[in-house]
């Protein structure tokens, strides 16, 4: 049996998940007409505190609809330098909306007011305009960091001052206000727009939700036909979705709960272990004499699965279908490895 | 109740189907590991007769994927000037691929190999290179027409003879097999590329297929991946998927039965009706001294609904849903508006 | 000695021109600081009857740039089926402002107000937003046609009456206002934006002008200058390009006339040619047993060189560097290749 | 009168180009046919060590067609994070080429090898391909700083070895090799392709050069033409831009002999300033207690006039019209700032 830690994504979804779907009630969505989906959406906007919200077929479809909703061709967008949008989804965000990415280096993921403020554009035909600010809360490659609102804030407030939108890849926002013990709305505020993901540690089987006010949603609906996001009898992926957002979102705390475990097993064997704040683990490789890649094939041969971040850098994810038993032997695992 | 002719896209999925669906093995198909979605793929390219396939969300996803593919920005298509890709698509085929669109008129939606022989460009920098010629089987705006495998092969003949590629939008290119009864095969290969839907007259719930040779669906998938089409546990949408391709494309003849059915009925009413070859009936409103949307909305006040496609031609669709009392009540209830 | 009878861009400057690019005072353009320029766009904007005008390197350039400016990616463009922007512009409209071209044929060039009307689409999240309708006139491959000011003011209004701003390629309008004895304000007042160019008969070495209200070029500047199209001391080129607006306007009607005698002459000989109202003469080849590539290659060995539009169509163009002894010449050659 | 060091962008042709401009022998160069556009780009290719080279309209040009060539859309290119091509050029490349900017931050604006490996993605659907290089020399906004031949050749032998190419911004590069004492083709043979400007120090009115191997160059010509950039009596302008690659680029160390004299000055008067490698001078304005927008106002009271870099830095750049007068008396006006 392989403990996979590779990534929430491979959660499967509850029996209570697969039950929904299959006596979903469904309809068009073309035509808007299925229930399922229009409840999806009615729950999500309200749970995100925005007017509207749509269904999008993953966090890399939101995220890019989002862009090119709030942009157009010729603007630029600042984002973190290790951010998804800029780092995982294919360059899609020039290749498809045309817009130039300034990338900032955060601190833990955040980006900083001041450093926003310095990177936004003056009104000068040489620079393409600044139009949107991208924030990712948690912050996958920062390691699962949250992005306190207070933070959020001062860079809401920033972009404003200066006419530029802001929208949060909130793919896993309910590991950060599980995290701080602080509603998903706090973070919501201070956004234009957010996406956040319905599978992952939600463990929705495919989905997630982009929000916003009602014109923006209007408008995405257009670029997600564009993109071919348009989908029939949707109520299937809708239904587990409906509770993904009203009975998985506390569980993410046992997540957390097991990642704060396995870094604490991983420093006690002497691993340098990036700060643990949610259910994503980084561990750095060098002290092991592996590199990342070394590291992660002789953990694949005990039958442990994780990715690499870096040269020296694995991550390792919890998520619902690792419980104390696989931490434990995980460790075991990686003991043994280091001892080889 | 309702008779609803608008499209077949509103067909639910069967019993059959939503038990294959809550059944289904899945996996996280961003790595390759959903075994339905696999599964689904390896059906759908055998019986397309293509090495590989690939499962999209829907028919407007998989065009527009392929036109990523075959093609780059500065490039030039030919389509038919009615065609789903140009008229229903968004424009997305220029904001996306960045591709100019050259459509001619077809005859009955077939293009004509002497036009596309035409159309093709030579080597000039005032031109664009033409990459890539579009068919569309049947075409839906030509009211279901049928293009026969040999009018195609003339088309491919011309566009290979001049190095461009072909893509088929076959979202009911089953219809056109059944109609004509020929295996699919003998229509796409004389293509390079193919869409086939799964929904429609299929009635899975949502999803299509891309088909086209292994090197073209590996790149394929890299774009799928930047329009957010890149799905985690997708075999819940796979598995009544394989159905779709395996139980679900002989019973297409009966919702061509009943076209012809409703088809004859509405002549003898006295209307102008469009050639009928598959599930889609064409009628003129002209006689009837209404446009089409006033046609629809006396039709909708008697529980018939249908869509217009121009301003008095109004398409009605026959699909699963529809049994052949539907028909006799739709002809009745036209019968009564024209009386009216 | 050559006749070439290509095309008008082959006009060198006149002496007068020469001198002026000698004489000009310069600055940086970027900077707003080149005074020649500056007077050429005032004098320009105000020949124009638009508010404001912006030298741009070429017509494409011009068309260009009044597309991405006027539109947004995904936007759907309305244009003449034979159009230069569509044609000969290497499907740059797609490559660099994503928006799809709806092409109808028109009637000698000119697109009529019913097809306009009918194109324009309505609110529906399949079709993209018809946001432009570009016009050409006079209209090249047309044959030189001139599109009467009646005729654009009923596409213009058609088109603002559905909320789209209309485009003017007016590479050659002079010509057309010339051959109509009217002033071209008559016709950019059907118009939101215009090009025109200094060279072609008006004999200015490089360059056209774009010319709308202050808005429009104001935000035209930004998309001039990510094209390169920001030049330094560009006043060497907007010095023969005043003299082209202010003094070589007038001299079109003798290319005009020549255009006629050649016209006249190659029907005497028993060819087909197509009604001359400009400077542009189109023959067809067919009754003399040649395709027009067979054609231009006799005439090109007897010293008369000319270009082909299509597999039986040449054309001749008449400019300032072509006499009546040219004129007389040529026709001797053309008999001596039909008599051949 | 003043003395503007703004920019070398200010220069004026000297009485020799202006000379050649009127006498030029010319021709449509969109037929391939002006001589002395063709004796320029002969004379570019030599002397840059490339097998082919076109004339574009400014260095802006050249750095997007070079982009719009060697990549296609959804690709990554790597660029230093102060360049010109993602400073000051719009966003353009991922407007007009859709490609995504990975911006490293060089040292004085070097691109450092082991960053550029580290940059360059593997082959995974989650990321864009790195198709393209980036390197600026002299680099502006490091202030004129010159990256040695052997830099560029490690960063160049990095992108090939992982089938990258590499694009050179030499927009000042004569100034580089000026600097060094070494030829241009030391620098150009570590790229793929090269822009450099004729204008600037080399005080041509308007263009650069776009220089790689032939089937590069053939193919830029497609893009150079969809940009507006296919000039027609192109000569007048190639007319002196062979007099700036022939008899004006020893004369840059004049500039930089002044631009040493003015930091040396500067310094003197107290001011911090960065190393001073070619004709670009880049001064702190804190301890004058002065923004630079304050300060630059200060001067521009007194005649002098220079441009803003960031809040605290000013850039003065020597030219052809700046004689070692305009230097004594530009540091005597700084210092009565200073005083006052």
């Amino acid at each position: 049996m392989t403990i996979d830690l590779r990534s929430d994504t491979v959660t499967k979804p509850t029996e209570a998940m697969i039950r929904a779907m299959a006596e979903a009630e469904v309809g068009d969505d073309v035509y808007g007409e299925d229930p399922t989906v229009n409840r999806l959406e009615s729950i999500a906007a309200e749970r995100l505190g925005k007017e509207a919200a749509m269904f999008v077929t993953s966090g890399t479809q939101g995220n890019q609809v989002a862009v090119l909703t709030h942009c157009v061709s010729g603007d630029e967008v600042i984002m973190e330098a290790n951010s998804h949008i800029f780092y995982y989804e294919g360059g899609a965000v020039a290749a498809l909306a045309g817009v130039q990415t300034r990338t900032l280096a955060g601190v833990r993921g955040a980006l900083q007011a001041a450093d926003v403020a310095r990177a936004i554009r003056g009104a000068d035909i040489h620079f393409p305009r600044t139009r949107l600010v991208c924030m990712e809360n948690t912050h996958n490659r920062a390691g699962g960091a949250v992005v306190a609102p207070e933070q959020m804030e001062a860079v809401y407030e920033t972009a404003k001052r200066h006419g530029a939108a802001v929208h949060l890849d909130g793919a896993r926002l309910f590991n950060a206000a599980v995290a701080l013990g602080r509603d998903v709305t706090e973070f919501t505020r201070h956004t234009d727009s957010v996406t956040v993901c319905l599978s992952k540690g939600l463990s929705a089987p495919v989905g997630s939700i982009l929000a916003g006010d009602r014109a923006f949603i209007e408008e995405a609906r257009w670029w997600r036909k564009k993109l071919g996001g348009g989908l029939r009898q949707a109520g299937y992926l809708a239904a587990p979705g409906i509770l993904a957002l009203t009975e998985m979102t506390e569980r993410l705390q046992e997540d957390h709960a097991r990642a704060r475990m396995l870094a604490d097993g991983l420093r006690k064997l002497g691993l340098h272990v990036e700060p643990v704040e949610t259910n994503i683990v980084l561990v750095r490789t060098e002290s092991a004499g592996l590199t990342a890649e070394q590291f992660l094939a002789r953990l694949a041969e005990r039958g442990v699965r994780a990715v690499d971040f870096d040269e020296y850098v694995v991550r390792f994810t919890t998520h619902r279908h690792i419980g104390d038993q696989d931490i434990l032997k995980t460790l075991e695992i990686i003991e043994s490895v280091l001892t080889a």
